[in-house]
């Protein structure tokens, strides 16, 4: 019997010298929870995604130097650890496994896999490895693959029929709706094919616009899941093998909460990973913005999350209320600057300027953006981080103001269609068994309060009928033609498209943000701009 | 004998319609001209690089119904055009080109060397093809490759002894400084190692971020450049073969003249392929905003160009004066809106918030916001597109205001040290034939304004100084201990490789530039903003 630990760490990119510590102590524990096998995620030593840092020398020669320190320190026990392996004629660098056993390296695995769609861009980097790993530990004959090679049928056809008594996966596979159970299904086909079990350990953590789930797991060899080590949270997970009783595990998950987990991870990391501490962010009493301070006050803390409620002459008395009432629910300070007077003197600096010409979207967006120099000006002042609390829906219509209120570090619910939005703050509710919520906000129109009697409908459709056309266009690239095929009313989509297409500019522009959806803007959909492609 | 003719054509991204009408007039006029072959360039029918778009199967699909209207066109002649091919299995689609001849596809080549790094993602859409093309035409021998096909060894290897009368290839290369060097000495190397004549056809006009310089040529056996096409320009080139008496080409290019004309075909394509006829930028008697405002003159007539000067308390009468000046030597219009008033507004608004707290930069961040919220004011009230005037400098250490001078749809100098743009504007003068940019404002010390006294070296180096480190490190990877063994000081390059790291966050949200170096930010240098990587 061998006891094997899956170390699901929340690693920081660039980090070599934090992450290094962080592996090596999590040995130490191992050792004295008598783990025979540690098994680190990919790419542990640099963090994941890496990016351009892979270009540069001294970066990969600083990971090597670093995993000699953890040679050292793995003596009795046996590691398996992610890095960069440089080949030795200096010619391409590989995404590879070390497996590292009483003070020494006694084997290099070098991924064969890489995967270069969505967000991932390895093949920019890495050269391929060539061959699977094949190891024998106490009279056990293992294989450790990585991440993207179990999720290709070749590569488990060439796992097929070698007698292996188990098999490691290393992962960096970020989280996104339904990802857990097409994980589960990969895994499952690839233990079925090898008849035998998968120990699959996964990155834990937020790193820009991805978060990284953990939820390492165990498969049995008839594809069961028998054992989950914890969601959105460091593990040090052990499992014995052979593994003995085996109890089915139920995977369904509730979809708010999964989401809600994800955003608060990604956004506690991206605060703390980049030196912050406190953020601050516009508050108008919409939904937005109070799901977005629920989910900071949930992060952070409370003391951390600052609020300005900065109403003009369009904010109504409600809205004004409920701003501050979500601030009181929360327990986190804010404080009133009204905006009028300063939009008042843009006007006047304007009118000679404008003269002829009628009030339009021009004067909504001058007040969005006094709103944004606000914001950015606490967050000079004082060092907090300005949080952007625009959903999915707006930035795919652009119905929303560049450098106004798209300014911020970084966008809590940038990958968060509307209907999610009333979703996850319908569960911060039940969560914080009180409406910290009120209905009032819930219920109300949205509306942008840029002018008298503003609604979000006078724009944007419904957004019951808004959401589904987006996922239908931006994460399933289907055409124009299809959706009609589909039922959906012709001038509607093509409205819908061509606001879409049309604000690629802005979205260019928008502070990063969580993936949620399969298909998130930024780095996983890379449009151009100039485009004159009409469906 | 035939007649070989390059159509260097400026194509457009996603404007499947508009591209196959072009193609079929160069094909039209082509065949008044007796030429036997003519040649388009790489992707021509979808445009370069047509990104995301590639993702989805209505765009292939139109492509292909394009390519057939094509084929109907090209009776008597044969036509080479690139194209998206689709497996015949829907697995797959290829980075191809089509031999048309007498209205006839007779083959399809596929590109086998696909380029993934710097600005290039062809490895997230295709799959390599994996055969040289080998064609006949009256009784010669010759091959079609396509771009990074002729860049690599072991490929030029496969077109040695063959016996190949000529070779074509079809390119979308983008320009940068040396890129011109570069290509000759790739296409030298591959006429002497296949033994025969190059006819290259490259790309012209600008998409996004990328200029593609034409400059489509012909290199005989030896390894000579015996005829070049016009440079940022359209041109449909014919040559002969036999390629007749040889008179090699010098193809030395001046510096400062190829920067100017990439950055006006850039600029020009820019506004015009999204739809704007005019452009407004905030110039205000510096260097930066006085070349903007005369590469947009010169590249879109000074009727299209509009000029807002935003004076502040600490703006100095000979700056205002300057500014003015520049606008009145361009002949552009220009209306002077000061910003003193709505800064005192912002400082009441804040100053109960901000009690206790001494004057820091964001009370210039503050003035730079306010200028930002004028100029996409008069855009969205007049339709102008703002024009951003940052250099690469100030983008490389963050000495800039996010939202504030940083706003804008096209950064037009955001690739160009600032050494670089002193350069471009004595060109400017140079070419003009008069001082439209006046020594005063090439001799100034820059500032940028926002408090008493103020000067660029407060924060930064000289320019001199700071300029060289910034390449070797953005540019050439090159680390801090490498750095202070070519002699730079540590102190200095230690603070400055610092900037560049924690600005990362300001760049994520700058406007698209034009990419003028070997590596500029955006989608050629993919840094994590999270990063702990320390030199």
């Amino acid at each position: 019997m061998i006891r094997i630990g899956l170390a699901q760490l929340n690693l920081s990119v660039g980090d070599i010298k934090g992450n290094t510590k962080k592996i090596i102590d999590s040995v130490e524990k191992a050792r004295k929870r008598n783990i025979d096998i540690i098994v680190f995620p990919e790419l542990s030593l640099v963090g994941y995604p890496p990016q351009d840092l892979l270009l540069k020398k001294h970066f990969i020669k600083k990971n090597i130097e670093a995993l000699k320190q953890i040679e050292h320190a793995t003596k009795g026990i046996v590691a398996i650890v992610g890095f960069v392996h440089a080949a030795s004629d200096g010619k391409g660098i590989y995404n590879a496994s070390a497996l590292i056993q009483n003070g020494k390296i006694r084997d290099i695995y070098c991924k064969i896999n890489l995967p270069n769609y969505g967000v991932f861009d390895e093949k920019r980097y890495f050269t391929p490895g060539r061959t699977i790993s094949i190891y024998s530990f106490k009279g056990y004959k293992f294989s450790v693959n990585i991440c993207e090679d179990i999720w290709r049928k070749d590569y488990v056809k060439l796992l097929t029929n070698k007698g292996f008594d188990f098999i490691i996966n290393i992962s960096a596979s970020p989280f996104h709706l339904d990802k857990l159970s097409l994980r589960k299904d990969i895994l499952t086909y690839a233990a079925l094919q090898a008849h035998c079990p998968i120990f699959y350990c996964n990155l834990v953590g937020g790193q820009d616009d991805l978060v990284f789930d953990g939820t390492s797991m165990v498969i049995s060899f008839q594809g069961k899941v028998i054992s989950v080590a914890k969601r959105f949270k460091e593990d040090l997970f052990v499992s014995k093998f052979p593994l003995g009783n085996i109890h089915p595990k139920n995977m369904k998950e509730f979809l708010p909460q999964a989401v809600f987990d994800a955003l608060c991870l990604g956004l506690r990391d991206y605060v703390r990973k980049n030196g912050f501490n406190k953020v601050i962010l516009g508050i108008s009493g919409g939904i937005d913005s109070s799901v977005v301070a629920s989910l900071a006050m949930l992060a952070l803390g409370k003391e951390n999350v600052y609020a300005l409620v900065m109403p003009s002459r369009y904010t109504s008395k409600a809205t004004l209320s409920d701003a501050k009432k979500v601030c009181s629910n929360l327990g986190i300070r804010y404080y009133i600057i009204p905006i009028d007077d300063i939009f008042k003197y843009y006007l006047n600096s304007l009118q000679t300027l404008f003269k002829g010409y009628a009030q339009d979207k021009t004067e909504e967006n001058i007040q969005a953006r006094i709103r944004g120099n606000i914001l950015m000006a606490f967050s000079n002042k004082l060092g907090y981080l300005v949080l952007n609390t625009g959903n999915k829906s707006e930035l795919s219509c652009g119905y929303c103001t560049l450098y106004g209120d798209m300014v911020g570090g970084f966008g809590v619910l940038s990958d968060i269609p509307k209907t999610l939005v009333y979703k996850v703050a319908r569960y911060i509710n039940k969560r914080m068994g009180k409406k910290v919520i009120p209905d009032s906000v819930l219920k109300r129109l949205p509306s942008a309060e840029l002018r008298p009697h503003q609604r979000d409908t006078d724009t944007l459709p419904a957004y019951e009928l808004l959401d589904p056309i987006l996922k239908l266009y931006i994460e399933d690239d289907v055409s124009l033609e299809e959706m009609v095929k589909r039922g959906i009313n012709k001038k509607l989509a093509k409205k819908i498209i061509k606001m879409v297409d049309k604000n690629e500019y802005k979205r260019r522009q928008a502070p990063p943000g969580i993936k949620i959806t399969p298909r998130a803007f930024g780095k996983d959909r890379r449009m151009p701009i100039t485009n004159k492609f009409s469906q």
